[in-house]
């Protein structure tokens, strides 16, 4: 293989994977993220609701790449592909490049709701779950402190859109926050009066899992007090109340989306044509059409398999990632791959202490094995042992203590210089 | 004891040892700070050279308060003190009191010099340790694309001003950082060029410990190849060059001042005569004068003791404040403590791996056996079984892989709501 340059740009599951691969294959490699560090998104719900340290659950990036033979790192931000030229218009400068991995990944979708988007928070970087997480502390701060009980309960109560594995993952985790910690934090609180409220448009809960484990998951959280709203939609919110498709109000001071997602904006600046939620259509080998040397990988991918569009998930994007390396090496050794075949090998949630949902390979797990199968393997999945020491600590921690460390109301501060 | 209300502002090193010592003591105890977690300030600057998490550090308030009968928290901001009205103006309302404990700590002394306070950073409170951990790694980041070879050194230049613990200790953390730690992560940089510049206005460093134990340092920071510059002071900066009193002029991106504190702002609200650095002279009880029911503690306080004044660091503080919780206990039951004696156990400071200097009841330590000793004391005053783990588990990741994992550029993004 001649020294050809391939720049991947964005270093999340697909990206990773894709170093990985290309590493030491002779080629140049430069790999762009915005950030320094990889996130293990996954787990951003736990930085959120005050179980993990921000820190466990992100990798920085040139720590993997010094393993990386051939590889470099640049921290900047794509802001426009010239697939003729081909070169990367950067904030940092034009990066050319003559194989392209594109794996921006994807950002939330609020569907034109406006006064949603402008009150809701989201789950999707890191900042957001700090972001969150002092928002939802300082909530129950300013509860203390409010003499009207109208306004204490909605500081008290939690809104969150979309009945997916963040949704579910995120109200339990926030469920328990209250119940196993805070109700001792805050004994002059009544805070068996908090609310968490899971709103989903659809009659079920995990749509992509099997209608039992949807079942199950919704028995549970219900068991749990979280109160599950099915087949309604949020239209509408102030950052005091927020409006149901029937305009029922709930007084909430916090609303949490994640309800949907759509590729990241970068996808929009290719001058291709666009699928739904501004997906880039690709070829069976996952490269761009007529531009065999570009591949789009993960959540800014669309393909179709087996009749139904592959969904924006770590699986598809690291088999993808995995792909489009092994594909330009055997490119450049004049050989060719079959086409890209995604394995399903099965999706998972977890709901609450000793209770998760999984489906794999037509078999479904409930309960405490399912919440011991997804606790191992997302510790496997985790980038880094250290991270995963400190995970398993803070798990273990709040296992047998009841307690998480993590509840801090961090300040945000500009320098000037 | 009457149920009396004592008010403890501060939840630092001295308030902490105060509400332990007054809880269950029968006083209805109001605990108030403007985080809702304890800081361990003397690790602050291993948060800022990407050597601990933030978290590892901080302890909620809540957290330890709950094992504290009779006692509450509220999370403000005091502004003033009216003495004669016995009570608190906060940002959630008044506050009274029968018993006050003044606890606030200090802020950093620029001692005027206006273009230095704006552009140097300070470590001080928990986010200033992140974001300088940021300017620092972007610092890097930046020097990677930047073409011209002077405005790239500048940007690995960092002057440290202060010889005392937080200076030694910074540069000695900051250096090894780059030398074990980036020159690995940036191989196209020439790090062994950066530079990090330790500026000292005395002839000598550490001037609060044994003249020897300040030669082991100069030699021992010099040896790691950092630039240390005695009788020497900075007068001006502007973000890109630092200048010294006699005109020198260092090209460097990064200003760090750790070279005086003074008393936090709200002493100035006190209408009482003030010291040096706004610090407020106490009665030998550390009560006001007049006002025999407020007693100041910590870094505010300024109390003379066999001709010299108490400095401002972790053990006066805590000394203090459990004196002045005892001070209370006895002068409800009717009695009165013997005057406040501060009991000198020694000082230390850590420089780098295996070196340390440590002076305690007259005898001096150094090099390994110091840096064992610091290592041990640190964890232990360290509060949360939790904490000590992590930052011990990262302190040995360090140790043997020369790694250190926070090495995160975090952004920050308020959110609208």
């Amino acid at each position: 293989m001649q020294k050809k340059r391939v720049v991947i740009v964005g270093m999340g599951f697909g990206g990773v994977r894709a170093a990985r691969a290309l590493a030491g294959s002779g080629c140049d490699l430069l790999l762009i993220d915005r950030n320094n560090f990889h996130l293990f998104q996954p787990l951003l719900y736990q930085v959120a609701s005050a179980g993990l340290e921000q820190e466990s659950i992100a990798q920085p990036i040139r720590a993997m790449a010094r393993q990386w033979p051939g590889a470099r790192f640049t921290l900047t931000e794509v802001r426009a592909v010239d697939l003729a030229k081909r070169e990367l218009q950067t904030d940092t400068g034009c990066i050319p490049y003559d194989y392209l991995i594109l794996g921006a990944g994807s950002a939330t979708n609020f569907f034109g709701l406006g006064t949603v988007q402008q009150h809701a928070f989201d789950l999707k970087e890191l900042e957001d779950a700090e972001v969150l997480r002092n928002h939802i502390l300082q909530a129950f701060e300013r509860a203390v402190c409010e003499p009207d009980p109208a306004r204490r309960r909605a500081l008290m109560t939690f809104v969150i859109v979309g009945g997916g594995p963040t949704g579910v993952e995120f109200a339990g985790a926030l469920i328990e926050l209250v119940n196993f910690v805070l109700a001792k934090d805050y004994p002059e609180l009544a805070t068996h009066t908090a609310r968490v409220v899971l709103v989903e448009a659809m009659d079920r809960l995990l749509a992509a899992m099997p209608e039992q484990l949807g079942m199950y998951t919704l028995k549970k959280l219900r068991s749990m007090s979280v109160e599950v709203l099915l087949n309604a939609q949020v239209v509408d919110a102030d950052g005091e109340r927020v409006v149901l498709h029937d305009g029922a109000v709930i007084p909430a001071h916090t609303l949490v989306w994640s309800a949907g997602v759509k590729a990241a904006p970068l996808a929009e600046t290719l001058a291709v044509p666009h699928a739904r939620g501004g997906r880039i259509p690709v070829e069976p080998d996952l490269s761009l059409a007529g531009y065999p040397e570009v591949f789009v990988t993960g959540d800014m991918a669309w393909l179709e398999q087996e009749g139904a569009v592959l969904p924006m998930t770590a699986p598809v994007a690291m088999q993808m990632g995995i792909y489009a390396a092994r594909a330009i090496i055997a490119r450049e050794q004049g050989n060719q791959l079959p086409p890209f075949q995604y394995r399903d090998k099965g999706s998972m949630a977890t709901i609450g202490k000793n209770a998760a949902v999984a489906s794999a390979f037509g078999m479904q797990l409930r309960g405490y094995p399912a919440w011991l199968a997804w606790l191992m393997l997302h510790v496997y999945y985790l980038i880094g042992f250290r991270n995963r020491i400190v995970v398993l600590l803070n798990w273990i921690w709040y296992y047998w203590f009841h307690e998480r460390q993590v509840r801090l109301i961090t300040r945000r501060k500009q320098h000037e210089a």
